[in-house]
């Protein structure tokens, strides 16, 4: 996705060797016109597959997972909790996921009844680096007896694996922004 | 707005006296279509403010934030974080947020780089209960010299107290369902 490339290239911060920073457009400032153009993409991806509930995690995919939602006949949209409010009662499917970049474990939750049998879910996030979330949340649907359609993040840091690991796990996997290199502040993309 | 009202009155669960469970809609499992129609009701109560940008919170008020961003001519949202992400700098604002229901203070954080001077801001949450969470907004966008031209709740919990401190404190409020009392399984409403 060219116009995604184009940004992440032009607005991009902090370039290290396995970290870009989008905070300006993506993930704590949110560029919703930018958001469309991703759920457009996305929908034209994965509009074949059925999907019938998009699933995500907070906080950075919410917003994207919600804008997509109306490219996919407002299927509904769950967040998967990384903490458990007072307000969820012990009835949810859990998964553990680690954290690289912050070196902790969490517990991605999803209320029990939000995912079903007969669920052909999307999975969305902002970015797919060694993949512990989107396989977590994976495994959240699959607890549930459904079935995971598809994989779909915006920016794809290749070159940690996570798509990878995915792809031989079985799950079909598609990314906006592949990078495969970051190196001297220069990033390389896929194609 | 009517077809909130009724849907909190259709689908809310676990009715206490002081608490209503909005999660197959609001804050777990997203109804985008409902969020489309209280994007427009928002932008009905709050066009005539000059809004430049819209501040919410992690992780309920995102979605709400970017579907409504689309009716005010998709001004930037941006969302204050509660722990402090390792690829965010030392430079944000920050306000202390206590939350009555978990009974735990956190900190609200912006990069200083995403509230301005010239920000015309719209304040949005899902629930307006105690006001402590919109009150911390409002002193990240005045740390900032950014004007809070309102605050937008998706429900507001009245008995609570947050709107009427809030009114004190010199801000425009205004909630798009407003519960006067919950008692005994049933919730009135203001109006």
């Amino acid at each position: 996705m060219d116009l995604l490339k184009r940004r992440i290239v032009q607005d991009g911060t902090e370039v290290g060797t396995e970290v870009v920073k989008v905070d300006s457009f993506l993930n704590h400032q949110l560029d919703i016109g930018l958001f469309m153009a991703i759920g457009k993409e996305i929908h034209r991806r994965f509009a074949h597959l059925g999907i019938n509930k998009i699933l995500t995690i907070e906080s950075s995919g919410i917003a994207i997972a919600a804008i997509t939602s109306m490219y996919f006949d407002l299927v509904p949209v769950v967040f998967a909790k990384k903490t458990q409010p007072n307000t969820m009662s012990d009835d949810f499917y859990g998964a553990s996921v680690k954290s690289f970049t912050k070196g902790t474990v969490s517990i991605a939750r999803v209320a029990k009844q939000y995912l079903k049998e007969t669920d052909k879910v999307l999975i969305i996030d902002d970015f797919l680096a060694h993949g512990e979330a989107a396989m977590g949340l994976c495994s959240l649907v699959e607890q549930a007896g459904g079935t995971v359609c598809g994989i779909a993040a915006v920016i794809e840091k290749e070159f940690q694996g996570g798509s990878a690991r995915l792809r031989e796990a079985g799950y079909h996997v598609d990314s906006l922004a592949v990078i495969t290199k970051i190196e001297n502040g220069h990033i390389t993309f896929k194609d």
